[in-house]
């Protein structure tokens, strides 16, 4: 059963989800969805046509899950719940506090069109998620550290971007080693925000602009900055285009617990990536996920649902036997 | 809804078992069942009474899940399938090509008696298929690696003390430092036996053993040494004492892979175990399944499943609200 693939907004992470889509065999992408004018979208793959989003209901029918690649704050809180009237769907929504607040959007969508909605999708929500809760189901004496990076946030990256001044620039967030060091010896620690992550700036800065007052100004910005140590570089554009133009991230989950009677029985789950290419990897989730939608819309389920509701085996193309016998 | 658990066979596991049900507020442990007799079993829990195994079957409406904790050589292939017609089970059968022949055997008995099974739960089966199914789902352009330990290894350590003159003996499995670099760092390496893992023995030799032809014996054994770099050492029984009687264990699963046109998109997802206490650790993982077994039979499920099938939401005591705003 091939899975019939639809991308909604076709930027870094759209793209992403396009080369995911060539990487599986048993999915394959029919069309692409665009507020922009289609025909000034150019994607990769031949054959393949791009399409005004708000017609996307008309192909409902050539389509077995949609996968949305708009942003968090605007777009999907809107779209999400609007096409999963019609389609399946897979989104990354990745606003923490929202998420109750979507879930419940979505799930009546889905409810009333029959169909699955696979939201908050990807690493982190997503991986991590999923990390957070077998760690914790198995380790319920315990604590959890999440760490994010070394890797471009994409906020902070258009809050430095907002500093009068500032040309070109981007965030880095690094997760402290003594801090990481400490959770893995099964210490414990209590740490602050500014003792988990530092902060570090590559700019480029306006020609005659005060760096001082940028530097400033990128340092005492509530919310973003304020709380962590932060280091601001100033360097050239020839730099930034050779060493800044990659997005990548990654991070850990640790969690660290006692059990028997808890004396000296440490023990400590690490799950960790490094990658490369944040969006490419988000969509490579995606993907996966829209694998897991279209059989458990086979199945007759709807509704909502979050990665942790779905079962691991619905993730692959092997069938039951395939798994036990080379994955087990 | 309180999880009541029974627990078969009393060793390291039955044990671990015990510890990891008294940290689970939502579990609680009715009875324990032994082949020996069981005036001869003390258990920790007060309350709890020791039966033969023998009369398990008069006891199934008091229990909702049943943990096997035997062997996966002789136990479990017998009683796993033979409890299930009346029980709930888990088992941690880990003998990897005999699972398929497993999995058919319990999940007759368990459509037979209406109960769910579900076999293969750990580590390693386990945790490390997990980490396995979910990495290689996402990243399909990629490579699998599986290191073990630093760690004890239950059948070495056996295979050790069948040797003449050995009067007491432990083998810890070493990943290769080098091979676990050069994995981290995705190149991708073909690995040997030999590469991956390297194998250290400590013995307490019998009074005027030959120590040479016990070494020569270890280092050349078919199956279990030949293939890898052994040292053996020998030592005191007091060194042994303090030093060799926990049973630490570990290890990880690294899947690299590209993603996006292939060329310079290098995706690391690491998951790794540093476990104070091996069947501690097993017994944690157990007893979040049982909850999920509790929770499947609950819904009406039957049949034999593995950690494939299930869902991680029913793992963890948290309401699907609570796990949504708390651990996505």
């Amino acid at each position: 059963m091939k899975t019939r693939i639809g991308i909604a907004g076709y930027g870094n992470l759209g793209r992403g989800v396009e080369f995911a889509v060539a990487q599986n065999p048993d999915t394959e992408l029919v069309a692409v969805f665009t507020r922009r004018n289609p025909e000034t979208v150019k994607i990769q793959t031949e054959g393949v046509k791009v399409y005004p989003i708000a017609e996307a209901a008309s192909h409902k029918d050539e389509i077995d899950v949609l996968i949305l690649c708009g942003g968090s704050a605007t777009d999907l809180p809107v779209q999400t719940p609007e096409l999963a009237k019609n389609f399946n769907v897979i989104d990354s929504f990745d606003t923490h506090a929202r998420i109750p607040e979507h879930f419940a959007d979505v799930d009546k969508a889905c409810k009333e069109g029959h169909t699955v909605g696979i939201i908050s999708v990807g690493w982190d929500p997503g991986l991590f998620s999923l990390n957070r809760i077998y760690a914790e189901s198995i380790l319920p004496n315990g604590k959890t550290y999440t760490f994010w990076g070394k890797g471009v946030s994409q906020g902070h990256s258009d809050a430095i971007r907002r500093v009068a001044g500032v040309k070109r620039g981007i965030q880095y967030t690094i997760p402290v080693p003594e801090a990481v060091e400490e959770v893995r010896a099964c210490k414990n620690p209590e740490l602050t925000t500014r003792q988990k992550h530092t902060r570090e700036c590559f700019i480029v800065a306006e020609e005659g602009a005060d760096l001082q007052k940028i530097e400033e100004e990128i340092k005492t910005m509530p919310n973003y900055f304020s709380d962590y140590d932060t280091t601001v570089h100033f360097i050239s554009e020839e730099e930034f285009d050779r060493d800044h133009t990659a997005m990548p991230h990654g991070g850990f989950v640790i969690r660290t617990g006692k059990t028997g009677k808890g004396e000296n029985t440490d023990q400590l789950i690490e799950y960790s990536l490094k990658l490369g290419s944040n969006p490419e990897f988000t969509s490579s989730v995606l993907v996966a996920y829209a694998r897991a939608a279209h059989r458990m819309a086979s199945e007759g389920q709807t509704g909502c649902k979050t990665v942790f509701d779905v079962a691991p085996s619905y993730l692959s193309p092997l069938s039951g036997e395939e798994l036990r016998a080379h994955l087990l």
